[in-house]
């Protein structure tokens, strides 16, 4: 049966609260992602949260009670809660419906079968936790393997990124690597290495991608170091037809993620 | 001479601070925009605020100190100030060395010369200021000749917009139009209105574009109301090989518009 918590000094608020913070999220090993529509997607995808909280008005919803019926059935807590404690948990004053509280995730570079997929997105010291979420979104969309964050990249797991993600969180597995360990790996099998780069005379459409390709996008203000470029088998550099050098990460890494699909 | 400022309870403080607020905006007419690189970006585009918040020890950079320069030249108020005062205005722990206020501007429809441009970019009922931002900031790389944001969008000119369009607030063209104004202006000459769309069958790649071609781009949730699917020339859509069914909205339109510019 579910329980109810509407104490704000409820331990278990608490601790879903404090998961906002990347500290809490890697001492417990949880993050929270909220939204009917996210942990829908999660449950399809295997994912269940080890607790439930979700509105006292929404558990007459088809797909909240569903999921509330699932989290019990494989032993996870379902909590009926209030509003503020919810737009406590989500930081938002319009709080979503159901909040879960899931298990970090994250997959082993060795792990990873090269043979899954034509395309798979690697970002190095991404920072923005919207635009991670966004090209894991892209990443889904494309039928990406997985993306590889290299070296320091935001957390993955930060409500923001969960957030951007749409569900994309939970069905396109996620690698963190230093570069030391991702370019041996890369070399002990077939792929090729695909920088974004203004430093590139090669545009990016109508180049030759070989699957699997891997497609390196740079951090939002820097973009690669020259010794990352330097190990890229193919640079490649879209149209700048205005004042400004460079496009926004997530949207650069898409228009060349769907070039590359459709050349391969 | 700067000024100098060091209050919070100032009145230029308490005024630029209200700026964040969308009320204060329509109310004064003026908008906030934060970093030397925006700043440097808007000057070169021919904006210049009527007062540029600096940081003291911001004073002997070469860039700031052409800013404080030309704004004053042209009748601008240069302030320096305080770290914290910064903070305040850009609502960041680490805020930028500048922040300017400058008048807001928007292009009037029957301003736009559809000959200026092979693509244009055309919203509807976006709500989220960073999509808004992102899109502008393609719309500059594209070459666009505006965006047109079509009935109840986000403001352009929150803080969130402005920081995401990397300056591209003040490059390419803003229209706020509703629907049944601009289809008549549409109409009235060349132009192919192309949606962006899950009810199509047509890829958007190889589609036949005829330029001018004016991108179509609908809510982030909803996506187009069918009424305007309707009017469209040719709806597009993109490939999803994952578990979602949709890309953000600011991804789809760069991915489309990158397409588009390299089939005219």
């Amino acid at each position: 049966m579910p329980r109810q918590i509407t104490a704000f000094g409820n331990p278990l608020v608490k601790r879903a609260r404090s998961l906002r913070d990347k500290r809490h999220r890697r001492q417990e090993g949880l993050f929270l992602a909220e939204g009917l529509r996210i942990l829908t997607e999660a449950r399809d995808s295997g994912r269940l949260p080890i607790e439930l909280f979700y509105a006292a008005d929404s558990a007459a919803h088809p797909l909240v009670s569903a999921l509330i019926e699932t989290v019990e059935a494989k032993g996870g807590a379902a909590i009926e809660t209030s509003h503020d404690i919810l737009a406590k948990l989500s930081g938002k004053d319009n709080p979503q419906a159901v909040v879960g509280i899931f298990a970090e995730f994250i997959t082993p570079l060795a792990a990873l079968d090269r043979a899954t997929s034509p395309i798979w997105l690697v970002a190095e010291r991404l920072r923005d936790p919207g635009n991670l979420g966004t090209i894991l979104r892209t990443g889904d969309a494309v039928g990406a393997g997985g993306l590889i964050l290299v070296d320091e990249c935001v957390d993955p797991f930060s409500v923001e990124a969960v957030r951007a993600s749409m569900g994309a969180l939970f069905t396109v597995p996620i690698v963190q690597a230093r570069w030391a360990e991702f370019l041996p790996w890369l070399r002990s099998g077939p792929g090729q290495l695909v920088g974004l780069s203004l430093n590139s005379d090669a545009g990016y459409r109508g180049a030759s991608y070989v699957a699997p390709t891997f497609l390196l996008t740079g951090n939002e203000a820097q973009g690669l170091p020259a010794t990352f470029e330097e190990e890229c088998d193919l640079l490649v550099k879209l149209p700048m037809l205005g004042r400004a050098d460079s496009l926004n990460a997530a949207v650069a890494t898409a228009v060349t993620a769907y070039e590359v699909l459709a050349g391969l």
